[in-house]
């Protein structure tokens, strides 16, 4: 998610206009109802028109949309539900900012799911949850998501999942996807390490990028979970009904994870800033071990070359070149001069490596 | 806009005072009048005072002035909707901060039109919206603009836009407005991952001003989302009877976007510092290399033009000029000094390239 | 302003003490009476006596004292029109914070007047506010301001300005002061266009004075506005009867452009943080280029310099100097190392100027 | 703590599981049971059904259980105090930010204890604290703690820890882990003032990582200290009655505590980026020294060098080659040169040490 | 106060354990008694017990009391005066953040008082204020102080301060204490005005010191007047009685005072950190004029040494040699190479000063 990009329809279309591309996942429908009771039933939906029977039903209804590519179907399913348009929209026009928005027959919770796609790369991908009497829907992007864990818990019917209903469904959903960002963090926070050890050991200019990588991906994550707490404070502070008490108490658990995820996303964009000076200033003092090489070796062979070129002269008169000891003596005087600047280069502390 | 220019009375003009100058575009007046029952009518007005007549008419009427240079005629419209003379000094004396103002008769809506004239070039135009029982009046700076896509919806019909008044009319033409900022940011984003790949491929001086450039944008693109936002959040806040329960609706969905585009305004004030940073070091990085290149030559030739220089002087008696094996000798240390110095430095890594 | 100075009184010296020095301008007292119906009358006010029949009199009374050299005088002043001691004491120990404070009699507005002194010096003054049932009075630190309109449109009597009382009156002087910082403002924002466009054509030590003294001004600017606008918008939104409905459409108009010269000067503020990361960058280029005229003239000439002195070597056996082709073979080679080296230092792109 | 490492399940898991690894510690539960009469009792828990008992019991009981290594056990004593599911993941699923959730039983107010385990290396430790109507129940990671100080004063009984119930003991609890952090904040304090010495003495680029360790421990500060003042600030202005008002007149004093230590924590980290750039001029005026030498000595003998490379040349007819005064005129002319260059170097100021 | 030193009993200690160390000044106590009549009596307490005469008697009191290295005497005073255990630890275990604490008997005003110790060194001492129905106590940290100017008014007797009681001598207290930031504020400003003079003229090391120091004292003002300007402001604001709203106005004009400390301070710490951009600069820009002058000695002397070293070989068969014009046509050679190399040079303007 490096670029910007937005679905957005052309400035000025209608309100409600969905920005569906030839390259969109097409929709696989699935459901899942149970009872408080104990019983469980799902599959996958092939007609869109059996889910007003399963609307029709007792007990919760949860039904996942993976995929986005069919306007007609998206339209009609949001027909079965009452989806007001500019809901729809904001399920297909994505990414949208996580928020939460009251309608007349349900809640919609936009979140936005995040995966390691490699080392340096995130996967981000908007998860939109309508909340109503007695369902849930969530659409989904792109096949494949984190929560085959929920599906889990609800086909194996333990703790309070089966039993507390819609509300705290969509808790277990979003509080999921928030969990999913530990080891975003915790991979990114890695990285942190690993780049201030090849910072000190190897530091090379690919770094450079991998560092501005690295401030990037805790963009994204600030982006996502910014928001995302504000929505969910909205829902435990409100005063609409949507979500009964019990279910608060446990999206009030995940609101922790929020503000404690953005905590370390803070810290880690700080130690970010430390980590681009300390490259910069390793960067520097390699510099300066190459110039101090160069120096020393210049500053003392540049005076013996001339003291050599004084006795390469072709005067007449050099009365030294003909002693008897004139050649010996210089070769003396030379070493002295070389020994002597080693010492003086040795004392200003340019022979010992910096950081030896 | 790099320069801030703003027409503004000489200090201590009286309030109302319209600075308009030679160069300002003459006013093109043109109006569309229609009905919740589907009746629609459109043109251009010649003569200002047959706006009284449509104003009496029944539905909704929207007037569209583009260009501000003709103070009479500014004044007369002005009268004829009763527009308060500080409104007026608003709508001329560009560019205002985007704003909500409330008059007895009906409430100004300053916003700001953004579109990339070229790369590296924000083209900026302030749109006054006067929202009024019945009827709509904008006031462009200049001809041109990005509503047609509202006009062509006002002709069509189709969608909520004819039944629901002057409010929504005026939320159609604000959220044309904000989303018009979509393209420009994706042309910034786009912009700043191309500087990515300049900065490591040819780091140049001129990419700077480009940095710069790219600040600047988004500086301006800052100054004129962030009052955006809290203008239009005043509207869906308020709690006067301006805006239907209808309409805010919609508005809020602008009022999303609009916190979308900072977020990301705000990143990419963020990215544009790391490229910063990173073409700082690059530059640095590529002093470096032509530093190691002297530093090798340059310690590599002194001690061996030294040694040349020695077996250069006139010394009478300099026995190893007359060895049978002399010259080779000498030829063979100093082979011996060059490579064992190009090992060194080898070793230290010098002779890599640092990022290859 | 660069230095921070302010009349304080000693520490622990009792409130209301004055803070006058022998170089404070002696005051010039002058008044403007008007009456709604149009009658107006002004003058110099040679005995301050005089001031206490004007106060009796009908109609709006304005006093302006510029210069506040005497004591004695401003304490009959303040006799005269019951100031509090404290407001007495914030009128002549300037600088204040700009900020507004309700007395009994009256309220004291303390606003901050910026003029350009020259293009890299502020002016800056106190012009004191106390507005009372029917009179204005202002206080200034030297002669001399940018009141000058306000008096003209008293004289002439057009608009609302004679009509609407002292309210309307301290509004006009406000927004007066406030007007006059957009040519401040525009005057640093040309500084800063110049700058960019000399650090880019030549940079130089000096230009970083520059730099400091814009980003100096800024602050100043900053210092004056923030304030302001507080006070201002504490005016707008008082529940106290000080301003008439009327005056506080007009008011919340000055305090839109305080908070666009606001935004303006934090954006400008950003801008010169870029200017120096510009100045340091171009300077380290120019570094950068010289650096590299010397690595490739040393890189040339310091082999073939070696190589000539391989054959100034006085060894008696050195077959290669009696070759008849040698000195022509050499002088071959010394041409092939010489273009060998260019070739590959322009592959290198060092032979470019980088940003040409 | 450098690694951001959260036990959190596996995402999508229960709420309410606990991640207990092999490493953990096991528990220790022990516990005081005390009476504002003067009766106290403590002593190990061998059997954890006895804290059921030591409930029931007359008087304050605070259970301490250090280590979290048995997940049995730790239920079971969440059995015997109605700690909820989601309390008892918190105190087992490690770091929790700092907070205080209320239930109906008790409040629980998670803390996080600092200690120094080395110069650079943070020890850092959550305490769970459970205040219930007469009872304490606190959680500890690991085996040790800094509350000693506090069971010397139950013991001692002075004072009114023992008169004041459970609230005050929570109270006293807090407190010590607080006041711990001044001595952590103290060395930290030294560490920076120790590396600004040797930053001015001995720059070297180990002292790099010193710095980013002192910023890491500044945010590892930050992070536990900043939600803690929020926390105890939500219960000194509770409207619930957990705590007394005379214990609340105590916590208001830790809360002054937790103020000055995030004041002098922000401090110290304005003041690890002035190190920074310290860190950096220096290496860089090192750097500048080396230069300096390198240019006088290079600068004073390649003009020398060149003269004498003049008269090593063989042309047939040079003259000065056979002047009588030819050779000790050039040695005195390299003389004049030498030192008027030298002289031209002390002028610009070359041959000081800068910082002499 | 450049490492932060708190007075702070062992963790854990119980609340109100005093931390007294042997190098304590003795405390001198000293009162002065007065009534709005006119009254005043002043001097040293001998015996403690004297005090709860004095503090029965008709009046106002206010009791000084300089050092705290007494234990017994300070809780004998504490018991007389009924101040909370709570309240005399905050007096002794300093520095404690300024704040205002409310007790049932009386307030306890914290206060910081800063004078210029020297040049680089700022004095920070605690005054801890007590304001109790009619009498105020002072307690400081060691002997001297800002207060004789009260002191002084008091005995005159000269404006309201003997009329209107404990709580105003409580407002000229902490005015005077406020007042006293003035002259280190002003110092601090002349301190950065002769850096920035020094900075362009003499750069060198040490000044980087001088910036740090100013840096470090400024975050001292700022940690004293931001809570100071909080605290006042609490009581300004405070709906209880313990000011009289005479006594506010005045203290409102100290909170503006504060106001305008703090906006000074923020300005400074900007300016300080242009500084060292400067400073780095002007250094970068001094080595890059060194540089140059190795630059051009070497570009220059180079190839002229490489030509001398052509005809200093001993070819047999070199014909340049032989002829006639040969020496002095490679003299005049030489001299066009410089004096081309010169010319070229010049036109790049490098053997202009860059800031000349």
């Amino acid at each position: 998610m490096s670029r910007f990009r937005k679905r957005h329809p052309k400035a000025g279309a209608p309100p409600g206009t969905l920005m569906i591309s030839e390259s969109d996942a097409k929709p696989r429908v699935t459901y899942m109802a149970y009872t408080a009771e104990g019983s469980i039933e799902e599959g996958a939906v092939a007609q869109v028109a059996r889910l007003r029977q399963l609307r029709a039903g007792a007990g919760t209804l949860w039904v996942d949309i993976q995929g986005i590519g069919d306007e007609a179907l998206l339209r009609e399913i949001g027909e079965i539900f009452d989806v007001h348009p500019l809901a729809l929209e904001d399920v297909v026009n994505v990414p949208q900012r996580p928020k939460v928005d009251h309608y007349d027959e349900h809640m919609l919770i936009v979140t936005r799911m995040i995966r390691m796609k490699s080392a340096t790369v995130l996967d981000v991908e908007q998860v939109s949850v309508f909340v109503g009497e007695n369902y849930v829907l969530t659409f989904q992007e792109r096949h494949g998501d984190v929560l085959d864990p929920v599906r889990a818990r609800l086909r194996k019917g333990t703790g309070p999942i089966r039993r507390l209903g819609a509300d705290y469904l969509a808790y277990a959903l979003i509080d999921t996807v928030v969990d999913a960002y530990y080891p975003v963090l915790e991979a990114i926070g890695d990285l942190l390490e690993d780049l201030e050890e090849e910072i000190v050991q190897h530091p090379r200019q690919s770094l450079l990028r991998q560092i501005y990588a690295a401030r990037r991906e805790l963009l994204t994550m600030r982006r996502a979970v910014w928001p995302m707490r504000e929505a969910i404070y909205s829902i435990v502070r409100s005063e609409e009904e949507d979500f009964s008490a019990e279910a608060r108490v446990y999206l009030r658990d995940t609101l922790d994870h929020c503000a404690q995820i953005l905590d370390a996303t803070e810290s880690n964009r700080e130690l970010v800033t430390g980590l681009m000076d300390m490259y910069l200033s390793t960067i520097s003092n390699r510099q300066n071990e190459i110039m101090k090489v160069l120096t020393v070796i210049a500053s003392i062979f540049v005076p013996l070359t001339f003291l050599a070129g004084i006795y390469g002269m072709n005067f007449a008169d050099m009365p030294e070149l003909h002693y008897r000891w004139g050649y010996p003596a210089l070769l003396t005087l030379m070493a002295a001069v070389a020994i002597g600047m080693l010492a003086y280069f040795w004392k200003l502390g340019w022979l010992r490596r910096e950081d030896a």
